[in-house]
Formats: C-alpha cells, structure tokens, sequence
C-alpha cells in the first residue's frame, strides 16, 4: 500500500466505509491475562449495543510470552473474534513487551539487539492477524514521544553517525553563525526513522492494512513530531487526548478549546490524509494524571462533539474498561467497577446514535479554512538553547512560542473562523492558504522565511507578531542585519524592550494587549503594515498571541477579523463572551456548534440571514435569532442552507 | 534474655525498678573529646539535683579510637563513674565509627568489610561496660531508617539474593497481578535483619541488659519499620520526637496532637512491652531542624507530660548539654550556654518532682484502648509506585495514608478516647481489640482482608473509610473484582470520582467532610453499614480522615462516638474547642490531661459525676464541674475513684 | 612590574593618563568573525564621539584558530588600529578556546593538557599585542568563579595534592574542634594560583602592560575571592556589575544601592591600587539574565554616576554592539540593532561629556572613609556547611551574611556615611579604620578574633551584631566557651532563642528590628557596650542587619549614627525617605548624589552651612538649602568649598 487512496480501494472495512459513511465513535478494549472469553466477547457486546463502530486494541507482547518462546495469542483472538461478531473495527497497536511499569510502552528502541527481537514480534504478530475481517489498521506504536534524547546505546551511536553525516565545522568563521541544535534534530530524525522502519517491517508481511500512529502531549512534544514526513508511510495521523495527562498549559474551563487545537493542529498535519482521535479520556483519575479530573458527561459530550467539528474520522476513547493492576489500575474508563455503563458512555452513546440516523452526518465536513496558524519546530529548540531558568515571565520560558499560536488560535475560535494550524513544513507553498500567521516564532529558517517573503509577494497575507524570525536556525539573530529585513517586513526593528507582564500597543485606533517585550519601530508605531508584491504584510514586532493568551483574547480577535479578507462561508455571529464555535457543512445544511467557556452567561446573536435553525444538540430556546448560553453550556444548530 | 520478662527478673537497676515505681525524666549527656572529668560530673550532679533519673550516652567509636588500634574508653569510663555516682541509669548507644559529619551515624553497613569492623568494636565495647551498675540498656543504634534503600555493596548483594529467594516470575499470566514493590519489602527486611544482627553480636557477650532501639522521623519512615519483628529481640522499644525535625505533617499549634500520636503508635507496636521516648527535643534550633523551633518551657512541660500519658516508662531529653562543633553544636540543650539551667530544665524538673512526690504515678498507667487505628506498610509503598508528581491534593500525595489515620487519631484524641494506633501486622487476631478503623488505607494483602473480615465476623466492629482495600499488596485493583466484596462491604462501589479538595458526605443526619475523591455506591447513598457474623461493618468509600485532617476534626469526632461502643471508664467530656485529652489512672485515682490546641479559649464541661476534681498541674480554676482553657493552655486533673 | 606605581611610571596610555585626568568611560566591542573592517571601524568612530576613552575586547582564541595551526589576529588586528585611531585605551581578555555555548570563557584548566595549550595561546596573543599603542591591560581571564569545585582531574588532582599538604588528622581529640571545611578553602586557594599563572605567563614576555581581572557574581561568589592575595600580581581590580546576572539579592529599586555595595566593596579590595567596573549592563534583556531587565537611560546614568562617586577609575558597559548567535544574542548592547545610538548612550554620553569638560573630576575623589563593615568568607562557608533545607528564614540560608552586610551598608549609604566594605582580610591592621562593623559574620578564625579584640584595645571602636563569632574556623561553637569572652565583648551569651521573622530589640532608649533569632543576654538587656583598652566594643547578638535588610534600615541607621564618632568632613542631611547618598571632593569643591530609592517622594534639607549648591546633573531646584526627590531621582549637586 503506497498511499492512502489505495487504501481506499483496497482495503477492507472500516477506512474505506468512512468515505461515505459517518464518523466512528470506539473505546480502547484493555486486554490482560486472567480475563475471560466471555466477560471479552461481553465488552464488545457492549461497544455493539452503545453504537460504537471502532475500538483499540494493545497487542502487548508481554502476555503474549508464554515461556515457550512463542508468542500465545489466545486472548487476542478472542478480540478479534468479539470484534468480529459485533462489526467492530480494530485498531491494533504494535507494543513490544517493555518493563511492567512502563506503561506507555517502547518509544525508541535501546540497541540493535532489541531492535531485532521487536522485529521478530512484529513478524509472529503481522503474519497471526493480517487479514483478519476485523483488522482496521496497525497502530505503529503507542504515542511515539519522550521529550529528551535518552542516552542509550543505540540513541548515542546513532547521534554519532549523524554529527558525522552532517559534517563538522570548518572554521572559525562557521562558528559564528551556529548554535549547536543538532541533538534537537536529531531527536526529531530518529523518531521518524523509527516509525518509518516499523512500518517497512510491517509492510514486508501485509500490504494491506492500513497503518496508523497516534502522537501524545501535543503542545509540550511538538518539536520531536515531523508530521509531513511521517505521512508517506501513514494511512491514517492520530492523537491522544488526555485533558489530565496532556493539557498543562490549559485551565480546566479551556479543555474545550484544547482539544479543538488539538484536532485542528493533527488534521492539518495529515495533509488531507484522515485523522483519527485515537485515545479520548473517557474516565475519572485517581492517582495517574497531571491535572487530575473526573470528566463529566457533558464534558465528554463537548469533547467528542468537537473532535467530529474538527474533522476526525472518528473518536476512540480511553477506555471502555480499566487496566486491573498498578499505574492507572481502575481509573480511565467508560464502565463503572461493576462493569455496567456511566453516565459517561450513556450520554457519548446517545450521540454515536445520532450521528447514525442524522444523514448529515454521511458527508458533513467542516467548513474550509482560508488562514493558517503556524509554529515552527526551531522556535521551541531556540526556547530550550536560551533559557536560563523558570522565569515568572510567559515569554522567557520553554512552552511561549506554543502558547503564542494558542492565543491566536483561541481568539479566532472564539469568533467561529475556521483555522488550520501547523508546522511550517505543513504549508503546500504552491496552493497556500490566503492568510498566514506567525505569532512569536523567535527562530524560522533561512529557507522558511525566504518562502514566507515569497508568498507575500505572490499574494498572500502574512501577519507576523511578537519575536517571529528573530533567529535563523542556527540561532543567528536576524535583527542584526536588519536593513536586509526592510523591504520584506516593511518597517524597522531598533529594539525589544522589557516592559511588563501585560501592556497595550496601538494599532490604528485599537488598543491590544501585548506580553513582557515591546518591539520598538523606527517609525515610532508599534506596527508596520504594507503591501509587498500581490501580497500584504503586518508586521507587530510586541507578543500579541502571549497577550491574548494571558490576558484577554478578544481585542486580537477584533483586530483580525477586520485585517483578514472576509469570508462569506462563514456564518456571522455576534456575542459578548468567550466561546468556542465551530462550523461543518454538507451539500444542503450547515452546522454550528457553541460551548461558553467563560464563567458567565452569554448572549448569542446569529447576524446573517441564514434562515431558521433547528437545535440538534442542547437544551436552548432560540428566539429572535439569538440564545443564550450557560457557562460551561453547548448548543450544537443546524440550517438548511438556500 | 529472651523476652522482657526475664529482664525484670534478672537484670539490675532501672528496668527492674520501673515495675514498681514511676516514670523517669531523663536527658542525653553528650560525651566529647575535649571535656574534663570534672565537666562530666558535674553534669551528672545537675541530673540528679533536677530529679532526673536517666540519661542516654553515644557511645562514640569515633572518640575512642586512639590511633593505636585499640580503643581508649577514658572519657566514657568517667561519664559511667558519675552515672554510679548519682544513680543515672544509662541507655547506651552504640555507635560505631562515621565521618564527622555524619550526625545521626550508621543505619546500614555499606559492606562485610564494615560490618566486621562493627562486630569488632561491638565486643570491645560490651565487653569493658557490662555488667556496669549504671548500664541500663544497649541502644542498638541510633535512629534506624533512611528513607531509601541505599546504593551500597552491601544493600544491592542482599537485594539480589532476597530477589532469587522469592523467585522469578513464572509467565506472563503471573506478570498480570503483580505491580513490583520488593524494593520496599526488602528494605523493611534489612532494618530488621540489621538491628537483630546487633543484637545477637551483643547477647553473644551480654545477656543480662537489655536491649533498645529508637525509630526516628515516625510519620515518615513508617513504611521502614517492622516493629513486631523487632520486638523478640527488644526489651524496649523507643522514639526519637523532635518536633523541628519529625512534624512535617504538623503545624506548631498541634504538636502536642503529635507528640501524643506518635507515643500512641510506639505504645501499640511495642506489644506489651515498655516503650521510651528515647529522644525528646529539649532546646532551641538555630540551623538544624526542618522546622526550627525554640520550644518554650510550658510546651516542653505539655510534650513531658504527654509522653506520660500514653504510657511511656521514662522520658530522655536531647539533651543536657549540646554537642559543640558542626551541624547541630551549641543548639538543643536543656543547659544554656553558661552550662546553667534554662526555664526549660526548670519546668521539666518540676513534672519529675511531681511524679517522684505523688504516689498515683507508682502504679498509674493509661486508661486501656478498645479501638484501633490501623495503617498499613503496603499503602505507602502503594502511594509511593502511584505518584505522579507533587500535588495540591494530599490523597495524591505520599503521606496522604498517614494523615488519614491522623485524622481519626485528632478526631478521636479531642474527645478524650483512648486509642492503640499501629501497623496491621500489631493487631492480635486472637484478642483484638472492639473497634478496628481502617482509614484510606490504599492497599491491604489478601491475608489482611480476609483477617479483617474474619474480625467482624467473630464479633469485631469495623469501620473502613477512604480508599482502603482498594489494591492488594501487588496493586491489583479488588473493586474490579467489586461482586467479591459486596457480602464483606454490605455495598457495591461503582466508582471513586474527583470532587474538590473538601466536600461533603451525608451519613445518616449527619454531614462529614470529605476529602477529593467521593466513593459512588450503587446504593445512592455515601456509606454502608451492616451486621456481618457477630459483628459489623461500615464502609463510607470517601475520604473521612483526609476530610478532617484538612478541615475539621469535630465532625468525624461526633459521628464516631455515636457509631462505636461506649465505654463507661472514659469521663464523659464536652467542650466548644480542639482539645488533646487523655487519661491515666490507678486503682484509686483518674488523671486527666486537658491541652488547648485552638487559637481561641475553649470551655470543658465535665459531665460524668466523678467527683471533685483537683487541679495537679496547671493555673485553672474548677467552677461547677467545668473549666476555662486559654489557647496554649493546659490543665491536669485528678480524681479520686468512688 | 612589580608594583602598581611602576606601571605609572612606565606603561603607556591610559593608567598613567588616570593619574592627572578624569574617569574614563568605556564599552565593551565584541568582535566576531563576519564583521568587516569598516564596521569595526565605524564603532570606534562612535565611541570617540561620544567621548568614550576605553573600550574592552574579548580575544576569542576560537576566532584566531584558523585550521592551518596558528592563530589569525585579522580581525583583533582591525580593532586595535581602529582603537589607535580614536584614541580608545584596550582592555583585552584573555580568552582560551572553549565550547560555543560557554559564553562566560574559562575558569579554571580541566586538565594539565589544557592548562598547557592556554599557555601557548597566551604566548602567540602576548608576543603580538605587547607594545602596541592602544593595549592598556590584560584582563588575565573573564569573571573568575564558579561557584563550586569542579569535579576535573586538575582539580581534583591538586585538591589531593592540598589535603596532603594541610596534613591528616592525628587522633580523635583533634576531630573534635573540626568540620572540614577543606573544599571551600582549596576553592579560594585554586581561583588565585590560576590567576597569578596567568599573570605569570603574561609577565615572562611583557612587563610592561598592566594586569587586571574582573569579579562577577559578587555577593554571591564573595567566598571565592581572595583580592588581598590577587593584588600583588594586579595593576588594577575589576568588576562586572550586571543587575539583571548578578543582584540576585536586590528588587529594582534597589539597584541603585547595589551598585554602589558592589563598587564599594571591590574599591575596598583593591587595597589603594585603581579600580574599574570593567562590564556595566548597557542594554535590554530579553532571554539571559536571572532578572531580566531593559534599562533606562535614567538607571544608566544613576548606575554610571555612581561607579564614579565610589571611586573608580573607569567604566567599561557591556557592550556597545551586541553578540550575534545564541546565547545573549542580540542583548546588553547600548546601540540598537541598527546600529545607531540608544537613549542610553546618549545619556551615558553626556556624563563622559561632563566629566571631560568639569574640573572637579580631574581631582575630585571620594570622601575619606572611616568605617569599615567586614565579612569573613568562614561565614558563608559556614552557611553552606550547616544548610539544611532552603527555609522561609534568612537568617538560615546561604547568602545570610552577605545581607548581614547590606543591611548595614544601606543604612550607612541612606544618610551618606561613606564606608569601607571589604573582607576581615582587606583590613590593615596597623592603620585601621576607626569604626568597625562586624554584622553577623557566623564564623571568624581564632587568629581574626584575637585581631578584633587587639584592635578595640588598640582604641577601635568595635560594633559586633547577630551572630558574629559564634564559630571559630572549624566550626567549634565559642560560645560554649562563654566565659573566655566576657572580658572581650563585655556580656555574657546565655542562648539564641527563635523568636519571628521580624522582632523588635531594646537599645537604650531605641526599638530596632532584628530578624529571627535573639539573643539572650544574662543581664537581661539586648545588648552589651564597654570600654575595652583604648577603645570601645558594642555588642547586640541579635540580628540587627538582617532586620534592616528585611524590614528597614531606618532605626538601624539612626542608632549608628550616635554610637560613632561623628566626622566633621561630612555634610549632615536630613530626609525622611529612602535615599542613596555619596560624596566627592577635590580640594575646592565638594559634589553629592542623591537618588531616591523609595517609591514615595523625599524632601531633603542640607542642615550644615555648606553654602550654595549649584546642580551638577538633576531637574530639581533647591529652595531653602532643601530640595524634593520624585520616586527613582537622581540629583547631583556641587559645593565651593569655603
């Protein structure tokens, strides 16, 4: 299987009924010894009867080993047969046996000798299932990601061949424009050359199965994901989403919004392959999790709702029954202790169902996105090089640049406006989405900006804020040259002054608050804006996306919805308060979706004509073409369109 | 000498003496290179002149080593010769040779080598003191208990041998139901194989004194120490109680709460046998201590004073007089600078008077117990493999099983009920006591489920709360096995959900604070409770300890003493406050103690027609059966039966 | 050279120039491979005009190295022509090759290889500079210290080679009165054998050129400096003052203060011989800094006017242009990335302006100090030493001392006393000052106490506060020998008893803070004063510059004013705020800077008939021999003498 459109056409169940069916909801069905046939076979039955199509499974090696030095697969045939019997799709995810502790399972292998014997399991396994009725896809790992370069044996002298390949250092003058990041991208090749090799591995033995990964702590290990390359040998792009484990930068009120950015960023990164959700918290924690929490229902429900808003093919939550013993034991699940079904799985049941018998739902999309968002991988290495301890300001610390592209992210969610929202590497530079933003990037490539200068000129409208560019990748400071900078940027930059926490710049008439660094023009105004080319450039050298972020979205989301070109898909909406909206469209309807995220109540005013509504989802009276929303309240309308 | 017993019978002076006459005041005189004969006898002389009637000695190898290669006792000798001389009965401690710097001495040998020149020095040393008529015991060591298995020679051999003597696991199926805690087994193993090797070393030479041993930072390193299998080879068990060191847990204003606590747990886990406070803070901080203090007289009177109440045989405070060079010098002495007598040692002399002129403290001894708190080792080594990082959540935290049983311990205490509070491993299944209360302790073995089963059945009343029984000892999670438990529980748990930091719980009429995670009942209801056998059993799956160690004890306190059996020899007690009461008695008299540990005045209202009381110690005036405490204050009571 | 004098009588340029003219103000040029001719030309140009006269240059060995195995001065060669032309005074670095990432150069050799390839360096740089007309110093390294002993072969090599030669404890006795303190002192040790090598090897090829070095970190890495041993092989003693690196300590509007602390205290070190600020923070933080800050053009010149008022000879910021890649790229610079002037420069500008145009400075010097307040680096290394956990209390953490210190040196600055501050080494104890201070310095040898106690005999008047002396140099605790002290320091200790963060002592008829510990007098008061010999001593073993440091120096400052003798040559002024307050004088005139640290305006009254001042720099405008300081201003005003 070479792409993801033969995929399509050859492969059987699951991924090629999504192009003209709904997407799947699925939970993740924990295997373990000492578990019964029939209490399996009961827990799809369950999946079955609350309608969901999908489900993972852990093909852990570990209870596989019998002693006899084969693989005794017993447990996961039962699955599969369950699986089988219900018309559930699975997922399998490669997991060579690791310590018991380990519960994440094998990121990166410790020296050839291990590499080897992960082949051999992965050969026994691929050969045992393959083409397997039940078989959706092969998940490569689980949440590829370790946030360091581990020093091992094979980790060191694979950096080795590396530095080698890269070359070393000519001469003094090479050193002046070079700040060693090599181990930071390092970590990223490796990662990649090691998805890749399981792929190859698996794809000597089975053609046929689509192949899948799911990455995890998104915001955080970002700068080890190169996504563009990995979809080559990816059928399907996946996340977890785990609001306990993986979303630190955000308040419990902003999960909503986390977990938008997080779809929106992983269906940009598939390029315009499917993504799936592919672990959902589904329960409560008790010790596990950094932020712990016991989702409720209706959290579950917006959740879900917004993965599906967002794109994905289909959602799998985390897990329909709990691991049994040590770390995470009894915790995450969609079951109670008693192995009967929450009020969790009932309400997420309720909406499977109605993406089911709402033929919306066969062809619904979400509306296209005209602007893009992006983050840069060597602005978080540069975040890293040059910090000298956790500061209480924002914008000095590891997680600023990430946070800037939140602000953005979340000002423009908040007035309904579609956003991709991608690495750089993300961006098809030949059909490129009519406005891109760079919020805070302190370090873009030689290459990058050159390109970013280039799509100005061919018509694109770049808007650049906070520290963007400041470094090229070997950590130059580009403002050093800045007169070369002029006739791109159209201004100016004399300095970067420490001011405060928060302060406002002024941008013609408006007034948006800035964090911690004010960018000083020579023209004395806190923005340069100018046409260049076919294109436009904006230019506000202060940290807008951290000032949103830190203190209140709402003017940015002003300031662009008046600076980017409108767009007449995009239904107006007026309200008073924070909100995260989103829209899809099928041939005949569209559909919106509004959660308050804030701590008041909020009033909704629908501007444009576009008929009457009818509520899908939520318990609101519209009136007058308005609602209003409780805090923490979702209302999901659908129109028919004209 | 085989068991306490034959102490009594055989050994000479103060254990022998103990049976027959009353508490003893003592304090650690602090031998020295540097000191004069003269020095030492005089210090002796203050003992006696201040009614003390102990003394410990470290027995310094360091300050014996004469560079010859034998050992010079000098000093020691003289320190022995002014015990005689002012009949001082001495607790020595042995201390083989560490660095300077090393304060609190060996816990472990680092290797054979070590622990053969520690045999060696051991016979020197027993050999030249026994048979002393000042020596009234050998302290095996200082403070066993290091908080971490080390990284030595001597601890990774064992380790790996106690691992081979346990086995391997067999096959993946075993793997399933076995999180690996045999660090923190193990560790508990060599503590106890250590001590009892010093022991036999000593009994090879000396069968006559008795033996000692003084844990230290209690609340903490708990999950180290195995008292009942130390007790075979103990005459004596011990505490070290230095509020700036060892409560953490506490603020200042409950550290009589404290100080009575952990007498408490050593009482209980001596089984039977005497205990001491081997080690009592007896001056000011300046840089040594966690949490520095300068206690003031009245607080070392109230700290004396409760030592007694629970039961202790003789108090020791450190010390007489302070070390003089390094960590610690010239800070902790109950003399000051001048070598003379603080207003502390003045206090404390005046409670060994009193206790030496009134005949009740001949044969007065703590009203008995009929509850028990329990703990077990299992749940801190459980909170200690679940820990994800430092939360603002104490149940997350390390630490979080013991406050929960300290909870009940200061609900209990403040309404004046005698309490044994001790490791599982303390309760005599065969004449347990009437009330068993089990507070979130995480994990409990299969073995000590099924005891406690069988307790209630024969006749027990047990109240188990919190998170308790939720693992067994290999972290298998029995509430996923939940039908199991129903007919010991009396309910079905559906799930542990996150509320808040305190919540409440309804129990019959009454509302008790919860801490974090509530227990969902299939019932509906926050709590179980029925007869199972002869006995009872009630079950609140929320966290009640937690609840009132975080907000309020009062409340917890209230619904106890409704659910368990009263007990006619407890004063019946009401006041407005938080009180630390105790009792003691003889045949013919009751004493009371009474501290206010609030910020505001309490008033105690003395219900039960006992009699007139008279005060023993304190400022207060009686009126109409009933007192007034100032914050801080304390009052002694005393009853003459009828 | 042997001597400073010589280098007067001798060397070119600049030092010889000091002598008849003004203070010289500087920056550093950091020069790079990538830069041409013409720019390293062009910043010369701008320091000639703005009447800069110094400049320092970093000799980067890793810019010479060119592969071919000799060292390319090209680029070094540029500047010195250009410094030539302009009449710009080089202060060049030493700087052997280390890693890109290591911006603060070498501290000490990692091995005998290295020690041996810096010598070659300094060869090939040392044979090409010398002589050359613009070359004014050697700087011998960049900021020496560590902050700890580095675990290298060569210094763990000689730190064997050291203990050997101290000798190894003879017998137990000896252990007795000694911590080890030996790591500290060998650090000390090796910092100046380093340095004088370096001096060394320089002096074997050039005599003539003088020698200099530059601290940084100063309060912090105060324990590894021995400047009294450094000046013997130093023309000059330098210091990096950069608030946002180095005033750790100190908040914003402190700054002031610690700048003239800082000055103060290297002026004193210096032991008579010139002193620079050889690096003053120029320009904006944006990633290094712990404190990051962007400066003003007002704190430049309050920060510069200072270096001058406490005596130095010159002041070089860092850095007129900015490094270019990685760490601190882009920073500190007092252009803009433009390369045009700042604000700052201009400000600093017309201060050099001032200088060179206003005859004052060509004589003007500080006023005369004759007090001196001492630290001991046995005290800090105490503080390290007897740490036990960071605590919420000073007077417990390392760095207690040091703000012992500052307390004092506050309160003395704030009513414009001028003060030695200097290590109990940089004392001449055959012309001592008049007053000494010794605020809570933890630990002093046997041989500096003996010193203090002859020097009070001698008729110095001795004020000892907090816990001074407490230890001898191996850490015995003296005060357990109380009554040897009596006769010393007039009372007699009896405890340090913990009391709060804040208390208030008696003293006579004054109430002053003191922090934390108090200490107990036997006869009752908060302090002991006697005549003592010729002299007099002073003694409150409470901490009295801690509780001015934490709380305010106000009643601190007031006390001391009465208990020394009053100096005519010191202007008396009277303010009610929190005021920065220094002197010069030639023989006719006399200048004082006033800067108001507070954030409340001050008035000042000039209470002596001094006749009328005239404004030298400052807004204000004086009205009846009085004036008003805004929050943050600075005035400078000059006096004729009459």
């Amino acid at each position: 299987m070479k792409i993801w459109l033969c995929s399509l056409l050859f492969s059987t169940g699951l991924l090629q009924a999504q192009v003209s069916t709904v997407p799947s909801v699925g939970a993740q069905v924990f295997i373990e010894p000492g578990q019964s046939k029939e209490q399996i076979f009961r827990w799809f039955e369950i999946l079955s009867q609350n309608r969901f199509t999908s489900c993972r499974i852990r093909m852990f090696e570990s209870y596989m080993v019998n002693g006899q030095g084969e693989l005794d697969f017993t447990l996961f045939d039962w699955a599969f047969e369950a699986a089988k019997k219900y018309d559930i799709h699975v997922f399998a995810t490669i997991f060579p046996e690791v310590p018991f502790e380990n519960v994440g399972g094998i990121k990166l292998p410790d020296d050839d000798n291990q590499l080897s014997r992960i082949s051999d399991y992965i050969r026994e396994l691929v050969l045992h299932f393959k083409g397997h009725p039940a078989l959706a896809a092969w998940v490569l790992i689980n949440e590829p990601g370790l946030g360091y370069l581990p020093n091992t044996p094979f980790a060191n002298q694979r950096f080795k061949a590396y530095k080698d390949s890269i070359g070393s250092i000519p001469d003094g003058l090479h050193h002046y424009r070079q700040a060693d990041l090599s181990k930071n991208q390092f970590l990223l090749e490796l990662n990649t050359w090691f998805l890749k090799w399981i792929a190859t591995e698996i794809k000597k033995l089975d053609t046929e199965t689509p192949t899948h990964v799911n990455n995890h702590q998104l915001f955080s290990l970002v700068d080890e994901y190169d996504f563009p390359r990995w979809m080559p040998f990816l059928s399907s792009l996946g996340a977890s989403i785990h609001p306990s484990w993986h979303f630190r930068f955000f308040d419990r009120k902003d999960y909503p919004m986390a977990v938008a950015a997080n779809c929106d960023l992983i269906r940009t990164s598939a390029l315009g392959k499917p993504y799936w959700v592919t672990e959902l918290q589904g329960g409560a924690n008790t010790f596990s999790g950094y932020n712990p929490v016991s989702p409720t229902d209706e959290e579950l429900a917006q959740w879900l709702w917004l993965t599906i808003f967002s794109g994905a093919e289909g959602t799998i939550f985390w897990s329909l029954n709990p691991r049994s013993v040590g770390i995470e034991a009894g915790e995450w699940s969609l079951l109670n202790y008693n192995g009967a079904a929450t009020d969790r799985l009932g309400q997420v049941s309720k909406i499977a169902n109605i993406m089911l018998e709402d033929h919306f739902f066969e062809t619904g999309r979400p509306l296209k996105e005209n602007i893009q968002i992006l983050y840069t991988h060597e602005s978080i290495w540069a975040e890293k090089y040059l910090h000298v301890t956790q500061s209480p300001y924002e914008a000095r610390n590891w997680g600023a640049s990430m946070k800037s592209t939140l602000g953005y992210y979340k000002a423009l969610t908040s007035i309904g406006i579609p956003v991709k929202y991608g690495e750089i590497g993300t961006v098809n530079w030949v059909d490129p989405p009519k406005v891109i933003i760079l919020p805070n990037q302190l370090s873009v490539s030689d290459q990058d900006w050159e390109n970013l200068e280039q799509y100005a000129r061919n018509g694109g409208q770049l808007l650049i804020t906070g520290m963007s560019g400041q470094f090229d990748e070997n950590l130059f400071n580009r403002w050093l040259d800045t007169s070369r900078y002029v006739g791109f940027l159209g201004g100016e930059l004399l300095e970067h002054r420490l001011v405060e926490n928060v302060f406002e710049v002024s941008i013609e008439s408006k007034k948006l608050p800035a964090h911690l660094f004010k960018g000083i023009l020579s023209s004395g105004n806190d923005f340069a804006t100018h046409s260049l080319g076919k294109g436009r450039v904006t230019w506000v050298p202060s940290l807008l996306g951290l000032g949103a972020w830190l203190h209140d979205p709402k003017p940015l989301a002003k300031w662009i919805r008046e600076v980017i070109p409108s767009d007449k898909n995009i239904p107006s909406i007026r309200h008073d308060g924070h909100l995260v909206m989103k829209w899809m469209e099928s041939e005949n309807q569209l559909l919106g979706i509004f959660i308050n995220t804030a701590e008041e109540q909020s009033t909704v005013q629908i501007d444009r004509d576009i008929g009457r509504s009818k509520v899908l989802y939520g318990e609101n009276i519209i009136q007058d073409n308005g609602f209003v929303l409780l805090p923490n309240q979702m209302l999901i309308l659908k129109w028919e369109k004209e």
